[in-house]
C-alpha cells in the first residue's frame, strides 16, 4: 500500500480519493476549500496543511483540478508540488490539460527527478463514484504499469495511450466527437420535432439505431424537453476543446471543417449567453424557443 | 396467416422475405431478375410472372427496393403495383424513400381505396437475417397496428412513428447523425494518429466512451486501417440523405450548420472519387494517403 | 419603334417602363395595384385593363414582378401572359427567378410559338432610374440581339450570358458572392470592432483594398452602425438564393462548403427573427448587441 | 530630411526603399542576401555591414520582411536590432506580423527607450514600385503624425488605425475577406461554369456587379483559366491568416462560422498539395480538373 497524496476533492475528485482510500491505501488530502477536506478525513485521511506538506509526506502526488489554471497554480506557485517533488516520487495529473500544458508539466516536473504521470478520466460523477471511470494514462510506460493498480482504485479500465500528451489528446478526441455529436443531434431532432415526430419517439429511434450512445442517452432527454441544460461540462469548456481541436488538426495538416463548424455552434451558443450552462445548451444556438 | 406478396429479393429483401415465409405466412415474390426468386419459392413461397400479378393475389403487398426511382417503377408503371391495389388491400414500403415521395406514394395508393404504411427500417443484412430489424412505422395508426404482427415476422421492434412521411422522416434523422459521425470521427482520428496515437488506442477508448456506438464499432477499423470501404451504403446516397436533411431543417426554419458542413464534406469526397464507395469513404475528403 | 407592353410597376419596374417610354417606344402599362399605372399614364404610356389586353396589343412583353410565385401568377392564370402570345410576339421576363424556374417559363412560351428571353438584371433603384442597369440576357441568340437596343433603355450594358437559365444562373452567381460577403464582413468587421478599431476606419481600409467593392460600400456603414437594416432585398430572398446555390453546386458536383456555412448563417438570422429586413441583417446571426 | 536604416530588400522592401531614397532621405541598407544591396547603394543608398551598424547610424529604422521569424531573428538575435536602439530613435516595423507580435515587439522596443510604429501595407509588387501602398498605422498617435511624410514616400494613404496590434488586425480582416472571398468565387464560378456559363462572361458581370473588386479582377482570370496560381501570397500564409482571424473572433466573442469554413478549405487545399502555391490555389480544393 503506498503513501497518497491526493489535491482537488470537488465534484470527482471526492469519490475518486474515496476510492483510493478505501482499498487501504494511506492517503494525505488536501483542498484550497479546507471544509470539503472533513468527509475524507472522517474516513480515514489525514489532512495536509498545505500542498507542500502533502508532497513532502506523499509517495505519489495525486491532482484532480477543475481545470488548467487551477492545476498551474497548485504546481507552480510558491509552496506547490513542484517545490517539494523529487527523486522516488510519482505526480499523477488527473486534470483535463492540453496536450501543450501537460508536456510542460512532464519536462518541470522531471527537472525535479520525480517521475509523471498523465491521466485523464472519461467519466462523471457517477462512475467516479463507482470506481468505473475509464483512465487514460500518457507517459513512459514502466512508470504507467507500476500506476496501474492504484489507478484501477477509480477506474475499470486503464488504457496506455502513448507518450506524454497523447492521453491529453485521445480525451480531446472524445470531447470533439462528443460537442459534434450534441451539435447534430440538435439540429436533427429540432428538426423532426417541428416536423410532428414526438421527442420520445425520436430518442427511443436513436436509442435503438447505430448511432444510440450513452451520451444522448444522459443528455438527450433534457436537451428535448425541460431544458434546464443542468451543468456536468460547461459550455465555455466545450467551446475550448472545439477549438483544441481544430487547432490540433491544423498542427497535423488534418482539415476538420465538420469540427469547426460544431466549434462556430458553440460559439454562437455562448454569445448567446450560454456559456455558464451545460454543453448541451448548444442547441440554443440553433433556437431560443 | 396472410397472403402476403413480397416484391424486390435482394441484400435485404431475400432474408426479410424468408423470414415472413418461416412464419408460415402464404407468400408470393416477384423479382426483376427472376434468378432470385428461386431460392424463396425453394423454401415455399410461390413466383408471380409480373407484379400485376403479385398484387392481385395477395392481401398484403410489400416492397424493399434499393432506391426511390425503383419504388417510383414498380409502383407506378404500367401493370405495377397501384393498378391492381384496391379496397381491402394493404401495401407497405418498406423501402427507403424521401418524407415527400413516400407522401405521394400514400397519395395515390388511397385513391385505388387500399391502405398504405410506410416501413422503412434500420439495420443491415445481419438483423435482416436474424429478423432484428428495428421497423419504423408511418401512417394511419390503426394499419400500422393490424401490420404489426406481420412487421414483426422481420423485426424485433416496431416504432409506430406518426403520420406517413414521419416513419421516412425519422430514417433521415438517423442518417444525419451517422453522416455526421462519420465525419467528425474522421476529422479526429486521423489527427490522433498523426499526432502519434495508435488507431487501437482510439477505438478502444472511443467504445468504453459515451460516443461509443455501433456506427463506429462496424465501419472504424476499417477507417483507419485498410480503408477498403466496402459498401454497406453507397456514399453517393449518404450525400443525398445530408441533402434532405439539410432542405429539411430550412423547411422546418431550423438552422443545421454542422449537418451542412457534413454534407460538404460528402460532395468533396464524391469529387475526389469516392461516389461509389461506403459512405465511410468520406474520411478520402480529408486525407488521399 | 416597337410597342411593348409593361407588366409590374414596383420599386423597380416603374422606372425602367419611364426609361422604355422616354426613348419613344409605344408603352402599355399593367399592375395589379391599378393606382401605380397613373404614373406611366400621365408620362403617356397606355393602361390595359387586364394582361390579356396588354399581350393581345402588344409585340414585346415585359414583366417585372418581386418574386417568382408572381411571375407564375402573371403569365399562367386564366388571361395571362401565356393565353394571348403567339408567333410574332416576344416575352421577356426581367425579374428574378431560378434557372428552372426560367427554363420551365421557356417551354410554355415556346409552345404558343412566341420567342422568349430572361433578363434578370443588377442593379437597385437608383441604376434603374438612371437607366443604367446591367441586364444579363438568357435565351436565342438572335432574339437577345434583336432585343437589345429595346433593353439598353433601361441598362448601360446587356450581357448575353447563353441559352435559358444561365442568365438566371448568372444572377445567382452573383447573389451568392453578396451573401457570403455580407458574412464575413460582418464577421470581421464586428471582431475589428471589438478589439478596438473604430467602425469608420475598417470601411475606410476596405474600400482603399483589394476587397472594396460596391457592396460594402451601400451597406457597409448601417452594418457597423445603426443597423437598420433597411429593406433593399429581403433576408429571405437572400437565404433561398443561398439555397439554391448550394443546390447548384450540388447538381454539377462542385463543393461549396463556404457557400453552405453562409446559407446557414442567413437562416440563423431567419430564425432570430430578421427574415424580413435586408439581407444585411445576417450580422444578427452575429450579434443581437 | 531624415537618416533612415531600411532592413528588407526583397520583392516589396526593395522598391519602396527605393522610394525613400528618391524622395532624398539618406537611406541605409541591409540585407541578409548582399547582393540585393547592390541595385540601392548603385541609386545612393550605403550599405551596411551588419543590422547593429545600420541601426547605430540611423535615426529611423525601417524593417520589411516576408514573416513573422524572419522579423524575429532581425529584430532580437545578438546584434540585432534591439541591441542598438534606444531613446531618440524610432523603430518601424512595416512586415505583417500578428497583433499579439507586433504587440510583444512594441514592448521591447519601447524598453530601449526608442518609439516604435507597426505599419504593414496593402498592395502587391506594382504599388510598391509606384508609391502607391495604402499604409496601415499603429502605435502611438503622435509618433505615427511624424511619422506620415516619410511613409507617404512609399504610400499614397496613411491610415491610423489605433494602439500597437490594432493595423496588424486591420490587415488581417483584409486578408481574411479576401480568403474567403476567393473561396466563394471559386465555388460560384466552377459551379455556372460547369452549367455551362463561360468563365469570360462570369468574370464580366461579377467585374459589372457590385461584388466586383480588384482581387477577382486581378486573379480571377487565372483561377478560371490556366490554373497556374503564380504566387503573390503563399497558400499557406493564407492558411495562417484564416486561423488567426478564427481565434481573433473567438478571443472577442465574435462567431465566425463562414471564416471557418474558409480556413479548412485552405486546408483542404494545402492536403493536396498547394501549400507554396498562390493563396488562389484553394480552388483547388473543390476540384483537380
Amino acid at each position: 500500500m503506498a503513501r497518497v497524496g491526493f489535491v482537488g476533492l470537488g465534484i470527482m475528485g471526492a469519490p475518486m480519493c474515496a476510492n483510493v482510500l478505501a482499498k487501504g491505501h494511506d492517503v494525505t488530502v488536501y483542498n484550497r476549500s479546507r471544509e470539503k477536506m472533513a468527509p475524507l478525513i472522517a474516513k480515514g485521511a489525514e489532512g495536509a496543511s498545505s500542498v507542500e506538506e502533502l508532497v513532502r509526506q506523499s509517495e505519489i502526488v495525486i491532482t484532480m483540478l477543475s481545470d488548467p489554471t487551477a492545476v498551474w497554480e497548485v504546481i507552480a506557485e510558491t509552496a506547490g508540488v513542484l517545490s517539494s517533488l523529487g527523486p522516488g516520487k510519482t505526480y499523477i495529473d488527473m486534470s483535463t490539460v492540453s496536450p501543450e500544458s501537460s508536456r510542460e508539466i512532464a519536462v518541470r516536473v522531471h527537472k525535479t527527478g520525480a517521475d509523471f504521470l498523465e491521466a485523464p478520466v472519461l467519466g462523471s460523477r457517477k462512475p467516479a463514484t463507482e470506481g468505473n471511470l475509464i483512465i487514460l494514462a500518457g507517459g513512459n510506460p514502466d512508470v504507467a504499469k507500476r500506476m496501474e493498480p492504484l489507478l484501477l482504485t477509480m477506474g475499470s479500465k486503464v488504457v496506455y495511450v502513448g507518450e506524454v500528451g497523447l492521453a491529453a489528446h485521445m480525451k480531446l478526441i472524445i470531447n470533439q466527437m462528443m460537442g459534434t455529436l450534441l451539435c447534430v443531434f440538435s439540429e436533427a431532432a429540432l428538426t423532426g420535432m417541428a416536423a410532428g415526430i414526438p421527442a420520445e419517439k425520436i430518442l427511443d429511434v436513436i436509442e435503438s439505431s447505430v448511432v444510440g450512445c450513452q451520451a444522448i442517452r444522459i443528455k438527450g432527454k433534457d436537451m428535448l424537453g425541460e431544458r434546464a441544460f443542468a451543468v456536468h461540462f460547461p459550455l465555455k469548456h466545450a467551446l475550448k476543446d472545439m477549438r483544441l481541436a481544430v487547432l490540433a488538426g491544423d498542427a497535423q495538416g488534418i482539415p476538420t471543417p465538420v469540427t469547426a463548424a460544431a466549434y462556430q455552434l458553440f460559439s454562437i451558443a455562448k454569445e448567446r449567453g450560454y456559456a455558464e450552462h451545460d454543453s448541451s445548451a448548444v442547441l440554443r444556438a440553433l433556437t431560443d424557443k
